[in-house]
């Protein structure tokens, strides 16, 4: 298949990567242009504008990092859009709220254009390893026909629903990454006070009702080991936080527990953690608490 | 051994169950007379009075409901330490917080009396099975003294710390059962009102970040299975979750998310919800937000 | 002066109307062009597009309800900034976040047009009777220069600073109306459940420390009178806790309580209150809490 | 009147000093005994324990810090209780929560002895001054029985209800003192993030929806004053928050707001600012978010 990717940050680098070894032919586009030279070197077309990468591709992909930044690549005399014609597919990875991803297929429908929204999981490893989660919305045909594509960049490929389901499944799973890992964070502050072993505690705690993956992710490399470098770096997380409350008020459902979470997070943000694992929030609350 | 129990509940009557069928000579108390029948047909000593059932046990149990109501069977005239000697122990299987595990423990110490904490997790289901959870604090001698008698309770009994961690680590797994739990129906409130596959969401979320074991308690059986009579009922978590609270005011550490998470099964109590299962906290956000 | 007016809601239409009974030559746009008809009759020109109406005013009124709308009025073909040259006036009466003032007004330097943000304060009556508070951000020569418009339309004219002061400005009070409302609401539940005398705790708490505007605002006429048509409707305030949450994201502020506060509004939102007087809150908060 | 009073605090004793101003028999008794000398210059009798205090007292006062102090004054062999008979009155301007007034009251009611829970406002400047504010609970009768002593220690003297109202009324005013105050902190911290002049945010907000006492108190003096030392210091307020949630837990209210700005107190008095002035909460929040 011919490729079209735009966006080559951390996750869209290697994404690109593996779908270039996947023996497609691709063509990528990226703002800051330099970062298009290793692919270009792996033999990678590269384009000077949007428009200009999506021109004659079967597939147009994007993974750039908030709506604002999506439409900037989408809109305008030099965006994809002004270079896609009826019967290509744009694929969305970017992580954006399901209104976004909506409005953006509705603009694609009426030119024939199929848009999924397929937000990835899995990390920079992931991607590096083209190990991703990816969970797509849209039309079921053209999930099927991009199979090949998402087999270069992901494992676990799941279509989940219609326009913008991708996007709500990704930001319903970031609700449950950012108040899990706040009650995480917020129980072991608590228990250092508590003078408790935090060992025992963790040993006790993943066999109990309380368990949960972030408990796992969180308390041996990070609340214990004291590593907040790399991974998933906080300010992403509160940006995923904003587009899920953005979605929660789109569908007029209440979200108690990721407003107050978000708020404990941008206290961490705002005392400089912001590129810190997203772990780093401890920090933020045990000085908040007088203990470091 | 010999042994009182007194505390004849929901978790207290099973325990006391599995006590006699291993052996040991048991003298139980309860409130409500009636309610020692069942155990007395078994072989039990029945008593009138705390303080008469902890006369001359090796080790004397309690297990209510509330601090108000341990206080209620310890102290007083009738009550159990009225009964009690140095040389005996007193298990205290109650979920209460630590400042109560703690006061208790310093007023027998005087007295040449070791208390352990060791508040239970794992259900009625476990506590007639005899495989619950026990978390103990208190003195290593004492905590090893009493294993018999713990081997007829439970299957998992971890000795975590000094007098009041075994209250402490049982409300911090609260704590993450409180908020987790909290979370996922806030999740699952706003997938329903988005319209999405429920089953193929949990599908997806339970191999994600967000994976938590309150997810797949709550899911399948009750958010989408609509079931939400028996198993841990929402009064309880609430009691639970202003324990911890309790015990956060007393750590001098915040909880900003069970602060909220408490007012929002609050609400579901408020509407009637009390006695159901837990997770019937969601027909209350249901109905608050328009949708039944 | 030649002023346009484009949008005539509840606020923009008598705003309008002493606007041409100052005096002024006025040239009126609206979307549903059945409003101008009243404007009409005493007088006013009728536009069929915004960038008509803005042609060759001295002064270009807008007075919309979000951000979108504003954007929808001033950009395109059709729109307002299609018809200013370099030395007409911008004056935005809409409630925004500051970003969004901040944007226009720097899309206009440009063209050499000022801008002034100046939200107002009053309700439907204070726009009836020409007695607003406007608060106006901008420069100051261009707020000197629109002097006897605002008179037209306010009493108490307070200039607060640079583009976007005004917007923020508003905005702030706005976060303590939400705040202090909700807070009596939560107040006042509790009263009734308490069994209180509502009348006479009105009359204590109104010479206490816990006195405001918003508790004078909603106990007598609205809490203790049960009447919540008319006045400041629910779903503008969730509105404009909105874009003061969003004006706290871009402040990089936490805004703890004014986000679980929009969160408490919006489950009254929820439950079809949006358009009964915002102190209607109190009957979601009753029904939630069991009391009707 | 003969008068006895215990409790000798900050707030006790200018409001002893004052009933022996009146031309009161007074017998006070506080638990650190120097602090009774400057009232036994005066003229006041000394006792040794409570009940001696209270034995032969027309009115008994007291005036301790939370329910566990009250209850250590009142109950025991030394305590007032064992001192009071039939006929006698208890005044208890502490300010505790109204299920602990009830209980003392009920406690008292079968003994003969009136109670009345009569919680003060107004600092230790009202209390020197004689014009605190009384909000008085318990029997109609009761209360014009004890005017003349009222009248020594306040000036707004209001019976709001029966035993407990006095208590709910206090706890109120804090619940909209506490909310309010928070809301007012969180809006000035983003607005000198944004920039704004503090002093014209503060005319305009005095004259507009957002006023409220909290606003006028906070903002002069401490949040632009930047003076934090002397008044009503943060770990009373939390304090006060404390037994508002537990009146709500009782009331079987919710109180979203009062539950999460008790934990943002919480964290500024976790920095060590519990001494300080209530408003010096904002002294944690621009610490938390960078500022200082």
């Amino acid at each position: 298949m011919k490729i079209a990717f735009i966006g080559l940050g951390n996750m869209g680098a290697p994404m690109a990567r593996n779908i270039l070894a996947a023996g497609h032919e691709l063509t990528v586009y990226n703002r800051t242009a330099s970062k298009m030279e290793p692919l270009a070197r792996l033999g990678a077309h590269t384009a000077s504008t949007p428009r200009a990468a999506a021109t004659g591709a079967d597939v147009v992909c994007t993974c750039v990092s908030v709506p604002a930044a999506l439409w900037a690549v989408a809109e305008g005399p030099d965006g994809l859009l002004a270079g896609m014609t009826a019967g290509q597919t744009l694929v969305d990875f970017s992580t954006v709220d399901p209104g976004t991803s909506q409005r953006l297929a509705e603009m694609c429908a009426t030119r024939g254009i199929d848009v999924l929204d397929a937000p990835v999981s899995g990390g920079t490893a992931g991607a590096a390893e083209g190990t991703l989660t990816v969970v797509v919305g849209g039309a079921k045909e053209a999930f099927e026909r991009v199979g090949p594509l998402m087999a270069a960049v992901g494992k676990n490929i799941v279509h989940v629903g219609g326009p913008g389901a991708g996007s709500t499944f990704k930001l319903i799973n970031q609700i449950l990454v950012g108040v899990n890992l706040a009650g995480v964070l917020e129980a072991f502050v608590l228990a250092r006070k508590a003078g408790l072993d935090l060992n025992v505690l963790y040993d006790v705690l993943r066999t109990s009702a309380g368990n949960s993956n972030m408990l796992n992710y969180a308390v041996p490399d990070h609340v214990i080991g004291r590593d907040f470098d790399g991974g998933f770096v906080l300010k992403l997380l509160i940006k995923d936080l904003d587009l899920a409350l953005q979605m929660g008020k789109d569908a007029h459902a209440t979200l108690f527990l990721p407003a107050v979470a978000r708020q404990l997070y941008e206290q961490a943000n705002l005392l400089g953690l912001g590129d810190k694992n997203m772990t780093a929030a401890i920090l933020a609350m045990e000085q908040l608490q007088g203990m470091s």
